[in-house]
């Protein structure tokens, strides 16, 4: 039997959260099958409603894409009526989800104590930046802010060039898939006990989690690492190298990938160099590594040398653009390009979920955004108000 | 009451993957309480064993931070006596994990439709580099190459300049973030309704998955977006501005915090200006901006314009380095910064548990990683072997 909904399909999730860590994380149980009712402000919305890019009627496909499949109703937290309706939806929810800044529920008064003791199965999770403990717990954050802090930004780039940031929010998008891990373990949790959690991420301990390889340099050595363009600190080759008209990426992985190719770019007499006889001697050589293989990967073009490499078993690949990533065939293949529609029903094209699991169905038409407030009427019956 | 363990206790998850993308999968849930059982090969293990950096001892720093707490069995799954002990395991097991080319289980006998006749409680989950269906499906990737086909090295950069890959690991990382939800939701599914399932996890299907923003310009523009260097496509201020002797990164998301730092900057004269009035027209003359901003901010140092920016309320921090970032007051707080163990018992610094429960301890001290084999005695006892 092949299901359309998702594994948690039982589940309702409402969704206090605006821009991104805590709307990602939504995404990310809405395409397993969640049911998230998206709490806005009723002046405007999601912030993410008002940024762009936009389509020409002004619609955000930001938004429309992190918030496809959500439902949406207003409701100002400080207005009594409105008030009730949102703890009528509490009492149905599975889960609460907000990010903002630790203090703001509380003087809502739905801080996890009052919650927890009206509704002692409620999960409630918090993404912030820093957290809700701490020296910095009540300042603000935002992606940029916790990459330059988290010291991902340490690592990226050329050395001696400028900052760089990584091109898309890992701040918010780890951030968003370290709740969602916190909201399904306390979902076991429960099932477990009865008992609801609080589930409390920070940006910046998400970026903290994900350095790997940085900290243990750093660990070993005292020294924090620097940047390395576009190459991997200790597997070479596993680096963007320049052929005649193009970079490609090769990542030659462990020994008998390096063998394979020499072999295959036709310098098999290296492997007789103990310079390059380990990784560990290969990495320490990386600039030489790369010189020997540019000068024979300048000898033909990018195309070239991809197919030669894909034949001998090389992991290697093109410096796709946004458009090329989108149109591979594997990309489609998997459904990965998928589609979703802005509020007024237009047509948005967006990524799919990268989640498959058997008997369910992974269609690559997703359920439209809505527009703010669209679900009011509906979600009011439903709650008998 | 706060336990020590996690809400995972109850799982048993049998680990055959190798390296990063599933390793990492099994830290995140072994920190929230799950077993691993790690099963290695009997020539040296999982190849991160072999990958720096190592201690003075030869030991790998990056196997044993990912690896920490994970009790290692070594198996030959050719050999009929390490077959019955691994299906022994499996026979116990909640989840499999393994990161193989798809196929190479099916070759061994162990494909998920074998797996799931035989045990139809446990649930397998895959990640790969392309996923287990599509023309790609067979071919080994590593990060560097899920990094560079899916686009996000498009995105990351500065204009004109050289390929960049983002400093860590975000090809596996991601996959292996997306392999928990898909596990963990799975775990839902069979206490729903008793009955394992297959997640099939691609790298490159996360990458697609994380390029939220870039997507959506593609989608409205129907143009490729390109690098940006250090600053937000599509909010402004937001990005790492040049101080006296540093860069700092300010994100002014919305207009309150443009209006509040230009009051900080002594800048107030600015907020009459329609080309700053809003967050649109700030994205369309960004470069401006950031002259304005840095004309101001050159004339002192950093640390003057944080603790200034921090009193105003505006979302800033410095570019830390990972010696930085791990001696932040709130990191130490939040116990990001950790310890852990080599194999042999001596100390290693490693990243902590970014996801935070309520009724659960969250210690700094974390189990340390095991040598190759370390368990087998214990774990045949277990099963009566």
């Amino acid at each position: 039997m092949t299901r359309t909904s998702g594994p948690l399909d039982d589940l309702l999730i409402v969704d206090l959260s605006r821009v991104l860590a805590g709307p990602y994380a939504t995404l990310v149980l809405g395409d397993l099958g969640a049911r998230i009712v998206k709490v806005e402000r009723p002046d405007g919305g999601d912030d993410s409603r008002a940024i762009g890019p936009f389509d020409a009627k002004g619609q955000s496909a930001y938004f429309a894409s992190v918030n496809r499949g959500k439902e949406s109703i207003a409701l100002d937290l400080k207005a009594p009526r409105d008030r009730d309706v949102f703890e009528a939806l509490l009492a149905r929810a599975d889960v609460l989800v907000e990010n903002y800044r630790p203090g703001t529920m509380a003087r809502l008064g739905y801080g996890w104590d009052v919650l927890h003791a009206r509704h002692p199965r409620l999960i409630y999770a918090a993404a912030s930046g820093f957290g809700q403990t701490g020296p910095d717990a009540p300042k603000a954050a935002y992606d940029m802010v916790v990459q330059a802090m988290g010291g991902i930004m340490s690592v990226t780039g050329h050395p001696g060039g400028p900052p760089t940031r990584v091109g898309t929010s890992v701040g918010d998008i780890t951030a968003g898939l370290f709740t969602v891990a916190g909201m399904l373990a306390a979902v076991h949790h429960r099932t477990r006990t009865g008992e609801g959690l609080f589930v409390d991420v920070a940006m910046l301990d998400g970026q903290i989690a994900i350095l790997e390889n940085a900290v243990a340099r750093y660990a070993v050595t005292g020294v924090a690492p620097g940047p390395l363009g576009a190459r991997h600190p200790s597997i070479t080759p596993f680096a963007a190298y320049a052929c005649a008209d193009a970079h490609i990426v090769i990542a030659a992985g462990n020994d008998a990938l390096w063998s394979a190719l020499l072999d295959a770019l036709d310098l098999s007499a290296l492997k007789a160099n103990p310079r390059f006889a380990t990784n560990a001697s290969r990495s320490e050589a990386a600039d030489t590594v790369a010189t020997v293989l540019e000068a024979r990967l300048g000898t033909a073009p990018a195309a070239h040398w991809l197919a030669l490499l894909d034949a001998a078993g090389v992991p290697c690949g093109p410096l796709n653009d946004v458009a090329q990533a989108l149109d591979l065939p594997q990309v489609r293949a998997r459904n990965m390009r998928a589609s979703t529609t802005f509020p007024d029903g237009s047509p948005l094209l967006c990524a799919g979920n990268p989640v498959k699991l058997s008997g369910y169905a992974d269609l690559p038409e997703k359920p439209g955004a809505r527009a703010l407030d669209a679900d009011r009427a509906a979600i009011l019956a439903e709650l008998g108000l």
